[in-house]
């Protein structure tokens, strides 16, 4: 992409961002908002506060004046506009669905960008993500990063932890149901841990040192919820794996899953693996 | 307590709790914030930030024209003002001091008031609380209580949750390193859980429903900093006992420690309580 797509990419992302926010926000911490309204693309129930987020992505890219395919939680993926798409927009309207509608005010949006050259030959993957937003809502911190360019929190360049010793980090994870006992070993390790249960912004605390490290070990993360945020921590100089410390490179859709190490720097990153595979 | 007096101290906490959330506010997210200074009353470590709250809440204090005793954590017990007490004042300045420190969007004070009778025999303990104040500073979420009058969250009376279903719930919990393996099979029952790092304001969150139920069976949670948080919680109608299914008599001292489980109803408190003690 040119600096002008770039920018053209970058504001609509911004505008979106902006739109869906202020279309959730009457619905936070209310009863209207958690209806379960229907089962989304992926299988999993989905919440009318989520239907209100995805439809103004939608509106938003539907009236803009470029041709991109979006890849979303409810819809799938879908062609806006007319013509061969530029871009694969990739986007989880509403990280933390259960905060938001609760008021816990860890909730927020994931907008990754990948674009399409002429001569694409087979699906996108996630390394091919050029462009990335991750924002909380509640606290209206904005987490961005363009590849090779870096990454900004609010604006500024944050950096990773430096921390080396597993004893003292603090550690997200994501948990649902029956996994914890996967991660108690983990979880004797190190000093502090928090469960926030916002994938896209807990891996973006990894970025500035919020955290040290996150983690989630069932391999049944969706890949396009960590699209945006992966690039953010990477951009950021830290690390992302799949818990056997590979890079994560599945294709752009909804039905992808992982698992997922996101840390501050290699030493860490190679503790956590060798406790989670127990070697 | 007479209205008047009510009135006063409930004033009182209302300015401490705004002068002190104005004075760490420029702290908040800061390494200045985060730098140790001392170990508490309690024997834990002491950041910056800590004994900034806690400074301005003294100030307040020593500025009104009543004796009063003020308990917190880095100051222990201390008496102001001239002549006998007329209340305890139990202060945690600051739950969630580490995320304060990270920005990250759980942490406020806890305020607790009980009167002190002219005939009154031995030491106060947390069932001689009448009055009770915790917000949350990221999110100015206000809870209050008083005994035998209510509950109030941002000035409406609140509910606790009336699910019955254990696998259902959404479940809070306090852990500290190596104790993640005491929960590990509550952890397998519930539908959801959260580790957020702050305890006055989780056991809060089971008053309007925003946790089913919240936990902390290390022993070692200092039963000041949930004096406030249990009126609360029992005057919207929840339940708060120790891990044993029994009420909380402790003393009012910074270094009385106890269990805690605090739910919504007593057929999700018993669920818990024989899971917690593997009956």
């Amino acid at each position: 992409m040119n600096d002008e797509t770039m920018e053209f990419w970058s504001e609509t992302c911004q505008e979106l961002i902006k739109k869906s926010q202020n279309a959730i926000s009457p619905l936070i911490g209310s009863l209207e908002g958690s209806k379960i309204v229907k089962t989304g693309a992926d299988g999993t129930p989905t919440m009318y506060i989520d239907v209100v987020a995805e439809q103004k992505v939608i509106e938003v890219l539907e009236s803009i004046d470029k041709p991109l395919t979006l890849i979303s939680e409810e819809i799938g993926q879908v062609n806006l506009g007319k013509g061969q798409p530029e871009v694969v927009m990739v986007v989880d309207p509403l990280d933390g669905t259960s905060n938001a509608v609760k008021n816990i005010p860890a909730y927020g949006i994931s907008v990754a960008v990948a674009p399409i050259s002429t001569d694409q030959k087979g699906p996108l993957t996630i390394q091919d993500i050029q462009m990335a937003f991750v924002k909380n809502y509640a606290t209206d911190d904005f987490y961005t990063a363009v590849k090779g360019e870096g990454a900004w929190v609010n604006g500024k360049n944050p950096t990773p932890s430096s921390k080396q010793d597993l004893s003292q980090i603090s550690l997200g994870a994501y948990v649902y149901r029956m996994n914890m006992g996967k991660i108690e070993s983990l979880c004797k390790s190190v000093r502090r841990m928090r469960i926030l249960g916002a994938v896209a912004i807990e891996i973006s605390y990894v970025a500035d040192g919020t955290y040290d490290a996150f983690v989630d070990v069932r391999d049944n993360l969706r890949l396009v919820d960590v699209a945006a945020a992966k690039l953010i921590l990477e951009e950021s100089g830290g690390m992302v794996t799949d818990r056997y410390g590979k890079s994560l490179s599945g294709k752009l859709s909804v039905l992808e899953k992982t698992s997922m190490i996101a840390t501050c720097n290699s030493v860490i990153h190679e503790e956590i693996i060798r406790i989670v595979e127990g070697i």
